[in-house]
């Protein structure tokens, strides 16, 4: 038995973490956009990557390491993503980590912003030079690595075991745009003091990624910088693998959900569950489907219960589906039934009510089978477009 | 040998072909939401439809005549999809049709609109009665299929044979939004006095949707409705099949563009010609990836170079590609070459005053094989949302 209670602060609660946000010149508007964690002992790291087929330098440095490495030191910045940029790319970042007087182990770079422009590495060495490595300022770091974030991401647990021991988790995370089923634009990275070999940390970011990060959708683009990185420092000793792999995936949650929910200029989370298919793969097809459908995103930010896209929308997804069979809500309205048409006036108005709230559920049942799966969608308007329309400025 | 002549007029320029729209009293605003096609003569009628899974009652009514049947009346609406209607929608179709006294020969039903709302047959029948079966205005029919159309879609041919006969062949469509790879929200009628046999117009047009219908996206959404229809009176008693085969293409194409340039609210279309790469399955999966992207389409929108979401998406959509054999380019301005940046203030100005045209081309060579295959797509901005977000009011 274990307890995993929520607290609050950032990642610098964790005994042995540290961690700052600087501006380093990057960014024209002067907000901050370097950034590090520094641990005080080389930490175990796991880490998942974008499955798009140019990875960015910093993840091509990474895997040149191999697995099961040690590393005391992330170095993180925003405003330039290093992707696109050739063997150039890596060799910055080995010569930039070469200038760096700090004792590292293993350094890791993670990088967001722009594709195809040179990592401007004068700035960031000269950047970095003014670290401390003493400093425990998390909302500097959370503050860093945002790009079109509305507002920082984070997230802190502390799990008690039965032996009376305990371990802390926390994440720092970034992603608004171009977030998509199999990650997107986002980074994550989640520190704890838990004494977590290399094998569970693997296993806890695959297992865990197809129902949180995986399962969200802003764009249905998918980035060539996404990053989620497990750095475990072992400083409390404790350590239950199932309770690890628990909070784990309450902190991929937590990120995920912060995520779709500032999507850029999203005003509405949906869940978009679906239940009844003929297998899991289907419903995960299914719901996938409408958390990225245009059509239906826009019915969302209209605030408009136009089923007919929900409905469509699984149709064009391919997934075996019969009309006669099929049941769609919005939360417990029930605007579709087998085949019947039941959306009369009063129905519409309790469907709108619905869609007027931040967050709600849209139940597709297919009525064939028991699988089923949840993806999370956003609305999409005007301000997505007004972001995307020209971000490199 | 044959000569393919464009020439002006609507499909009512065809020997034996009437058509006519009206108002039935479907649009709120008066505009013309009822039309027909009628041939003096019983057509051979070839047609391919939406993928979707959830096939409209008009489909499902046409598909029960079975293969190779003659038909000399298509009655089309828009407002009302008929989709998702359940039994009921297909017995609409028949109670519709039998209070109509026109000495109908398999007569078909096409519509468009909104999806899960009752067809309103007694305004369908009450129009339909004022029909003057006579009427030759192909302009009016072609108001009378339009949703969120900016314009009307037409088209006309004459094709000379080498022996001296000749037939003509032309089309009037409707579709702007939801037109997606894989057909769309799209009906399309082609007519023909060719004595054109069942076998060669269905292979026409499986051949030519690849490259036409189904190589175009505006939103990537695939819609319950989407049509095709080939209907050929044999009046001319002229044919040729390489020059059927030929014609049906260039009708198709043109027909295809008139769709992505009315993509709702867009202003640009966009050839995204993706060339070497490892197959033509894997240029094409690039290419509809290319057009289907949201960050894509909002770069457009903003005449932003930002070559780094092109390869970007390239890279999520998983084909073969390495970063040092890719090259991109917008029109004849190389912006990336074989992870070289070569992207200065000289070449991001050319590149931009590209994209500031109404139409270019956006060429991405994968450098490791001899596939290809071109995509097009539109532009996405706030007429997008606007359009999009309450369409049914």
């Amino acid at each position: 038995m274990f307890t995993i209670l929520p607290i609050k602060g950032y990642i610098d609660q964790i005994d042995g973490f540290f961690c700052d946000g600087i501006h380093a010149g990057l960014k024209p508007n002067g907000n901050n956009d370097l950034g590090f964690i520094y641990s005080d002992k080389p930490c175990t790291v796991g880490a998942i990557f974008t499955e798009n087929r140019f990875q960015a330098a910093p993840l091509k440095h990474f895997l040149q390491y191999g697995e099961d490495f040690k590393t005391n030191f992330v170095l993180i910045n925003s405003k330039n993503a290093n992707a696109l940029t050739g063997k150039k790319g890596i060799a910055n970042i080995n010569t930039l980590f070469s200038q760096l007087d700090f004792g590292l182990v293993n350094p890791i770079m993670s990088s967001t912003g722009v594709i195809g422009n040179p990592l401007p590495i004068e700035k960031i060495v000269a950047g970095a030079k003014r670290f401390d490595l003493t400093s425990k300022n998390g909302e500097n770091l959370s503050r860093a690595i945002m790009t079109t974030d509305a507002y920082p991401k984070t997230c802190m647990y502390e799990v008690k075991l039965e032996d009376g021991s305990s371990f802390k988790i926390g994440a720092v995370a970034k992603g608004a745009g171009m977030i998509n089923p199999n990650l997107a634009t986002m980074l994550c990275f989640i520190c704890t003091d838990a004494a977590a070999p290399y094998s569970d940390i693997m296993e806890a970011l695959k297992v865990n990624s197809e129902t949180t990060f995986n399962a969200i959708s802003v764009d249905g683009d998918t980035s060539t910088n996404d990053t989620v990185m497990v750095l475990a420092n072992g400083n409390s000793k404790a350590y239950d693998k199932e309770a690890f792999l628990e909070v784990l995936r309450l902190v991929m949650f937590d990120m995920a959900m912060l995520m779709v929910a500032d999507g850029e200029g999203a005003k509405k989370v949906a869940a978009f569950e679906v239940i009844n298919a003929v297998s899991n793969e289907q419903a995960m097809i299914a719901a996938k489907a409408l958390s990225n459908s245009l059509l239906v995103k826009t019915a969302l930010f209209g605030e408009d219960p136009n089923f007919g896209r929900i409905a469509s929308t699984i149709g064009a997804s391919r997934i075996d589906c019969d009309d006669e069979k099929l049941v769609i809500s919005y939360n417990d309205v029930v605007v579709f039934n087998k085949g019947e048409i039941c959306f009369d006036a009063t129905i519409e108005a309790k469907a709108a009510d619905v869609l007027k709230k931040d967050k709600y559920k849209i139940i597709c049942d297919i009525g064939l089978g028991e699988g089923k799966f949840t993806a999370y969608g956003c609305d999409l308007g005007y301000k997505y477009v007004e972001i995307n329309a020209d971000y490199r400025s």
